[in-house]
């Protein structure tokens, strides 16, 4: 059949900066940005929308960033900030995405604009889906202000909101235009959240980087001490390893492996079973865990470097294992979780276990049985594990 | 202030395809395609979502379309052919596409799964959008059945819906995986509609390949005839200007430039207030006609080209103006749709003019007296003008 072949290659690049104290009037790194981005003679307008926790937690918030740009003028503030609530709910109910593309409209936001999102992983996600597609695109910059989004998601190009009840169901591979990763935020999480982060750390060692594994054996009690200089190591050497990965062959993720889900299949299901009570770092450790021990028990990790991964989990803080990560029997929730998991990747299942710290490989089957043993493990005989 | 710096390229690559009979089953292209795209294991699934119209004016087709898929089977045809109405209906209705949405869900289409859309522009529009950001994107075919779509938008990057009575105020960049042109489509389009999109061929003949526009002046007699052989070179040099232009500098329009909306400006704004009873290609022609008078008034292209441009626009049958583009006064509707145009460019307006035939250039100004001018000429004294 004759025909016009069309291809073309597209260049996306961003920064994600690392500062204290983004909007403090001394601080000129986002205006700076904002000056250099671009060369268009239109006016660039930005909009905020922040988590109303946040807020609630620097309650000068707002107010400091009308100050800002009343003084640093590279953009010009709509003055009304936007609050809203943070957390899986906001990907959930519809309302949120269109109400930030009402607000889009309403103050003319252009693809020479900025929407400005402050907040965690979720807030982040949803106001940058409604980004990538109000006008095909107005500029979208994130100012992340948990560990986990400091480090994993508000780093990476993909965005979302949940639908027909499944989580990312719409959503774009769209980067931001720029990231802030602004420490002074980490000061008011609790602890929950702030360890909750460490999670994806964890994870990005095992399958990418040892020596950062054996760096975060090293600082786990300044880690739990909420030690700043340590926690902002973690962040920017997590965060690089997400970027170089994304960089690397398959940005916008076109073939069916997922080596950055490392742990997070059986997690996904535990969010969802229990409504996002166990926060995604949590289920992700856990994740982790079953995956490690899983990986020893099928002939690859060794068992000393399994209870390696293991024990630092359970030093950092984490749960290793939940009563719904059980396999009791064929119908069992993990299991379930596992062929949907199958079903959203196509058909082919791929699985990232570790051939050992810093290695990962992977599968296209889990054997119910192994993944049965490995819960046991986890459950009854970690004490002997931990013993090695 | 201290950062990562994230660079990266994707490559987009796909094919348009030109054919006569898609789904006859000695024509196994299509199949061929599904077949040779991605070495996944996993099961590809195809749903079809058909112009209704299209289903009326060929009404063997969806018949067509199971038994083809019942003999070639690189792909598994969801049964059900959707049939959703076209025209710009299908853009304002967010319903349409929410049960694209829907569909997808429900038949579990996924990202190594195919959405196939035929029909003309609107539905292409829509169903992309749709299958763009759904899971982030599931696998696009456009089957483009008009002029206008399989010269122009089908073969595009672009895809949307309408938002708050906004065209095209939701929407992505994001190509298919393929386009296939069928030319026995054509033969079912009204004289209207296959004159329409012959506006395209022009305008981008103007700015793009003087050779071309020539071709057009030589050829309008068998266009208007409705010569087969003569269209299907119209279209596939026009979708060949079209996909060199967006593989070229700016793919998904991250600066102001947009040489490919020659002669749109006052077209958009005459099929918003004609509420798109004057067609697409219509308002363009009109656009085109308006423009290029506008050059010569403004010291650019000669009035002897300027004439052969107007002379062949009536020669195919269009009208080159329309009431509603003149000026009477400063709220002229023509006038607030450049403002809107403005404003929609994020405040610098960027217009293409014509220098010569096949040559144009970008000016960031309009003349109100001399828009007037440029209508008057056209209204009142075109027979002038085509006399030279």
């Amino acid at each position: 059949m004759e025909y016009l072949q069309q291809s073309f290659s597209v260049r996306f690049e961003y920064k994600t900066f690392f500062t204290s104290g983004l909007f403090e009037l001394s601080n000129t790194g986002f205006n700076d940005f904002i000056a250099a981005d671009s060369t268009s003679a239109s006016i660039k307008k930005i909009l905020f929308v922040v988590d109303q926790d946040v807020l609630k937690a620097n309650p000068k918030l707002a107010d400091q960033i009308r100050r800002y740009f009343s003084i640093h003028k590279a953009a010009q503030l709509i003055p009304e900030i936007i609050a809203m609530p943070g957390g899986e709910l906001i990907k959930n109910d519809e309302g949120f995405f269109s109400r930030v593309l009402q607000i889009i409209n309403q103050y003319n936001i252009d693809r020479h604009s900025y929407v400005a999102a402050i907040g965690g992983g979720s807030i982040l996600d949803m106001v940058g889906y409604a980004a990538a597609v109000a006008h095909r695109g107005v500029k979208h910059i994130r100012i992340p202000t948990t560990v986990l989004s400091q480090n994993d998601s508000g780093v990476g190009v993909k965005n979302s909101i949940n639908y027909f009840g499944k989580k990312n169901f719409l959503g774009t591979f769209v980067p931001p235009v720029a990231v802030f990763n602004d420490d002074q935020f980490l000061l008011t999480l609790s602890d929950r959240d702030y360890r909750s982060g460490i999670a994806e750390a964890i994870k990005v060692s095992l399958i990418k980087d040892a020596a950062f594994f054996e760096w975060l054996e090293a600082n786990a009690d300044a880690l739990v001490a909420r030690d700043m200089p340590t926690m902002k190591y973690l962040i920017k050497r997590c965060a690089e390893l997400h970027l170089n990965h994304i960089a690397g062959l398959d940005p916008f993720e076109k073939g069916s492996s997922r080596p950055l889900d490392f742990g997070h299949w059986s997690a996904h299901k535990l969010e969802q079973l229990t409504n996002f009570k166990v926060l995604h770092g949590e289920a992700v450790a856990m994740g982790i865990a079953l995956d490690t021990v899983y990986s020893n028990l099928s002939g690859r990790i060794s068992v000393d470097e399994a209870n390696r991964v293991v024990n630092l989990i359970k030093k950092i803080g984490f749960e290793i294992t939940h009563p719904l990560l059980e396999v009791t029997g064929d119908d069992s929730p993990i299991l379930i979780g596992l062929q949907e998991f199958r079903e959203h990747l196509g058909g082919e299942l791929t699985i990232m276990l570790l051939e050992r710290i810093g290695v990962g490989i992977e599968v296209h089957e889990m054997d119910a049985q192994l993944i049965k043993k490995a819960g046991e493990i986890l459950k009854n005989e970690h004490a002997a594990l931990s013993a090695v």
